[in-house]
């Protein structure tokens, strides 16, 4: 059997029970660096995933086909998650996968803004090309929306480029949940000349 | 300071450690029966909330001015959750509360049907009256979604007089994570003759 369980979005607390029970069961566990430090794990039952994702999951599966393997995803996995590239790229039949949800950073946005995600559109631009358009039109028609960025430099220049007013603002959240968590209130113009970690969410209101 | 709590679904094992940490350093837990015996609390730090949910949050927030009051909320408190009741009816100021995330029932469906969300329009019609015109378009559209519904009689009543074929199939999720959690693929014509409790997620394809 494969897991593939949900860690949050970086910090020990957000893990749930049923992802420290199933990585404890678990005969491996795969996952980045960052993620298999958050959990109290064997040497010997780690396996640590690099840049090679698809290749190196297939090789785990293969070699280890009477083993309870658990995959550790950022996340959620069912949200711009592990589960999609686990099915698309063949990793695991899904009748041989579960799931264990995690807290999706969408989730950590609304808690640290106050706000209630079922009032906003919510859209990833990872892997998802045609959703930057749609994301355009949301804002061109003034609709809220929190969205991961894809890259946030070229997602920002691809609304100023197509008509947004630069002195729009919206809330970037770097880092959440890390010591260098930030949430910056700025005009599009603005943040387009700043630097920001790959691990952001922004909302548009 | 209130803290707003997200308990996720209703089983234990999803719980964060957030949430867990939260209730025991907090002077009073206020929740439903159900929530309240998911940890393990002091007999006097607990307040069992009942229909009256606002008066009684009301009551409880001005009667315990410089404790530490932790509120628990099914789900995920920023998705169809306590978040809005609170602020909606003042009970407590923006400034005063925190809010840790729960895994929301939308999660737990995806991770059983093994689906993506972010392919999915996701919405809530508790309480949301305009969300069940909107509903009935994406289905008329061939959209995929997940919602919740305010009460699925009536609402499958609603999109088979308006036009939606009664042969067209639905999942509707119940009870997840309980132990008579029941998930069924039937078509809208039969679920609307059938039984469920008020604890439903429903999938279109």
């Amino acid at each position: 059997m494969i897991y593939i369980v949900g860690i949050g979005p970086g910090n020990k607390k957000y893990l749930t029970l049923n992802a420290i029970e199933t990585v404890e069961s678990s005969d491996i566990v795969a996952g980045s660096r960052r993620a298999l430090e958050l959990f109290d794990i064997k040497e010997d039952k780690k396996y640590i995933l690099t840049k090679n994702l698809v290749e190196e999951l297939k090789d785990l599966v293969i070699n280890n086909k009477n083993k309870t393997i658990t995959l550790l995803s950022t996340g959620d996995p069912c949200f711009s998650g592990l589960l999609k590239t686990v099915l698309k790229y063949d990793i695991a039949k899904k009748e041989d996968i579960k799931v264990i949800p995690g807290i999706s950073s969408i989730q950590v946005v609304a808690s640290r803004l106050k706000i209630s995600w079922e009032d906003y559109h919510v859209l990833t631009l990872h892997g998802k090309e045609e959703n930057r358009k749609i994301l355009l039109n949301l804002i061109k028609n003034n609709k809220k929306v929190i969205f991961l960025p894809n890259n946030l430099k070229e997602d920002i220049e691809y609304l100023l480029n197509n008509g947004i007013n630069p002195n729009k603002k919206i809330t970037v959240c770097e880092n959440l949940t890390y010591k260098n968590e930030r949430i910056i209130y700025e005009e599009l113009n603005n943040i387009a000349h700043m630097n920001f970690s790959y691990l952001c969410v922004c909302v548009v209101e």
